[in-house]
């Protein structure tokens, strides 16, 4: 029952003329959750799969409370799914210890070099075990 | 059965290390989009309340395709379902005349004296029933 | 007396909180423009090297007004100065027809393959010599 | 002879299609430490004018070094100058301790009410003169 949990810095320039933190910038936070996971961590453990390519299929977010600058933020990501060709991540958003988005996201191993989707492999479906929720 | 077409411009700088379109720019690309209708042509039409606030409560994105920069993108929009306080817009994104992103939104009117959700008033139901898909 | 003239179009999202457009946006829109003109004008003619690489080795942006979304942006570009392994931009940035900003660039090509700073070429002198303010 | 000196964080999404930090994004992270400074330490210090408005007039940024993500960042701070009606930034960014850029910004002291320029205070600067470099 793992979650990966990260803390991601807010820029002020996150926030957009509403005077809160812009839709669009939630994603670039989930993406850092990943990156720490699937780049960093990974690749320590002895998996570089995915810094070598990996794309995002499909998005899923719901927005439950407005955020402003500053405010700390912590996402919590787990792996929903993990299939032959692609997987699923869930997050929660928390900005000051409330919980602010819930989000989904399917994700595909590519292959750089071929220019096409790839099946996962043996240590990335163990690594990705790891984070069952 | 009317949508609401507009090209956006992409920048050279919306591309990531992998050198292709950033999933997170594309949520900007269709703001642009929903701000060209829901601002500039909704005010000209008379109907000023979503300029006044208006927020995301979902987002679904479906990528299809990757886009490298140039590339001329085309952004159809319209209204899936509109309720009594929230509506929900469909998208199809074309880059180069290929359809790239599939996406929907659901939109809550926010009145940002009260900060809170609002009902949708009749005029904004009538404008948003021009653009039927 | 040439200049090289193009329109970049803002996006809602270029203004921060302050409900302006944001002086890091002004960046991206000037590289709109040097992309414009180093990559996609100069490649059609026959001017490849600098999409292979080039860097900004400085920057000096005079602020004089600021910006609203919506506003019709348009960038004068040309070159000021062409040495032996670097060049120097100068740019005028107008909104709606009023000049809002004044910058400067000094740009040095760049070999991505030895990782070093490299000569101009001839042709790149040529095309440069074109964009004479 | 005191710097401010704060830690900011890269983010994957600040590389451009190079692979190295874009030249935009440092501008944003300039902005993180200028309002670390102007905001949050300031106004705890009982100097609230900077948050309510300033704008940048000018600024000037050499890059010294490519910056690649992951790197630890660092931005030191002062001020070079403290006029009557304007100040100016000085600062040093440090990517793994290795110097990357010096920048400096022109600061100006708004009044959004009156939507003008307005003098520094005396608090403002005396706030100002801890920060000598």
């Amino acid at each position: 029952m793992a979650r990966f949990t990260t803390e991601v810095a807010l820029r002020w320039s996150d926030m957009d003329a509403f005077g809160h933190v812009n839709n669009n910038k939630y994603l670039v936070l989930l993406e850092e959750a990943r990156v720490a996971m699937m780049f960093t961590v990974a690749e320590a453990a002895g998996v570089p799969g995915f810094r070598q390519g990996v794309v995002v299929a499909r998005h899923e977010v719901d927005f439950l409370l407005p955020v402003t600058v500053p405010a700390d933020v912590r996402v919590e990501l787990w792996v929903e799914r993990a299939g032959n060709a692609s997987f699923t991540f869930a997050y929660e958003l928390f900005a000051d210890d409330k919980l602010a988005l819930r989000a989904k996201s399917v994700m595909v191993p590519f292959d750089t070099v071929e220019e096409r989707p790839r099946r996962l492999t043996a240590p990335e479906r163990a690594f990705l075990a790891r984070w069952d929720g």
